[in-house]
């Protein structure tokens, strides 16, 4: 039979599409891969909407048990159920290769993803560079790699999509235990903390990359109905931005085009929020 | 009322969002813009599947006629569908634009892109660079755009997404005054084509980057059901890969992780294709 790996965009249950909606109502076993972004439905209302029993796939399960979900494909429809596009992560491509090892029929349904619905800040897709990740530097470990990416983007006037870390590990060694794998648990990196790290960075690497009146863009929750995009100084994001709920990405524009300068003003703080977080 | 900006995807009419579809089956008119790219279905079946009456938006209509689209909006709800994703083109970003300044309020229901949806050649989206072009060049002109950006994206191991020409022009202007534009004879650029064009920037520029042995990803209709991913030499697109009808792109690949090599080999040619391009 068929393995359907369905992207579910970013937004909420209805952000499926009608052909992977209609997909996932012919499975008899429907998973959703469930560590990697969050949407702003809970499951429950992903089960209602799509008239399913959800099981949810933890990156334990994905990882390491993707034979079993595999093994049902054999012989039903199974949906594998992912947020944002199919091919966002390494996981999902193992998936789709291990399935056609086993001479699995797997068919992709896709949808938007945060690499291009980035596109809402009035950037142009196209003068992206290079995309980077900026991680949790609780244990001291405090990689150069964004440093790096931005530098190579800005240099070649490109714009960079720091996409900011969630953090899963402590909570599901506890909950596995338990058989349970609990994303509210879950640590999201907010835009302040990524700005925080990223001055770290600055004092480490000393190339006069980023300093506190570098103008920055926060985003958060891409394509939901709170979606929130600020254009704002380092500074500003440190003291006194607050982008509220996950999930935060951050943009280091590179050289602006009139029309993106146009576009991003209406993203720009008229006047200081209120300091929450 | 409100403007909505629904991007349909790459696919056919059931690409679209359960969200987008909603909206499009409240809206008193449906505008459809089309000729920056091409789904597998005809208006008529978009039309048939929505329910609505589809108004096609030419170049020269979304271009220079934006405000009586606006001027609807004001007053009912209005539907401006995109293939793709919404923020995918100049127009889509400017419509915003002029609907934020006449005060009207606008909704945006994202999709999959090109941009995502090259993820299924198994390339890691975090590892492709900057975007680029490649315009035919049957005036003579010759841009070194695309071949630059090859080379920066290529020296920091990068892969490259090259999107390949749609010439709609001489029929706009023949149509136009008969007051019609006709996608059907717009011309699409094929991977063979732009395989072509490489070979004479190489010749122009002389920097050893790309030679026939090079490989090379072509892709087309992606998000299609006759989706067609090959992973071959230029001198194997010149001589005798086919790939079918529009839309193309084509990809140069940066440094191949050995889980991307792995990806790839699918795509592979097993036996010479059929000489018909």
């Amino acid at each position: 039979m068929t393995l359907y790996i369905i992207g579910l965009g970013l937004g909420d249950e209805k952000d499926i599409t009608v052909k992977g909606l209609e997909a996932v109502k012919r499975c008899s076993k429907v998973f959703l891969e469930h560590y990697t972004s969050v949407l702003s439905s809970s499951v429950e209302n992903l089960s209602k909407f799509y008239e399913k029993d959800i099981i949810i796939a933890s990156r334990d399960m994905v990882e390491k048990d993707a034979d079993n979900i595999l093994e049902d494909a054999k012989d039903k429809d199974v949906a594998f159920l992912v947020v944002g596009d199919v091919f966002g992560a390494t996981t999902h491509t193992d998936i789709f290769l291990r399935a056609k090892e086993k001479n699995i029929d797997v068919k992709v349904i896709h949808n938007a993803s945060i690499i291009n619905v980035v596109g809402a800040t009035g950037l142009e897709l196209y003068k992206f560079g290079k995309t980077t990740s900026i991680v949790f530097d609780d244990d001291g470990w405090l990689p150069d790699t964004p440093y790096k990416v931005i530098k190579m983007n800005k240099t070649n006037g490109l714009h960079t999509l720091c996409l900011l870390d969630i953090k899963t590990a402590e909570t599901s060694k506890k909950d596995m235990l338990k058989g349970k794998d609990n994303p509210k648990d879950a640590r999201f990196m907010t835009v302040k903390k990524a700005c925080e790290i990223l001055l770290k960075l600055e004092e480490k690497n000393k190339e006069n990359l980023i300093d506190e009146n570098l103008m920055v863009i926060g985003v958060a929750r891409m394509g939901q109905e709170t979606q929130k995009i600020i254009h704002a100084s380092i500074k500003d994001f440190l003291e006194s931005v607050y982008m509220g709920e996950p999930l935060h990405s951050l943009i280091i524009p590179g050289n602006l085009h009139f029309v993106e300068e146009e576009f991003l003003e209406q993203y720009e703080i008229k006047e200081k929020l209120k300091k929450e977080n």
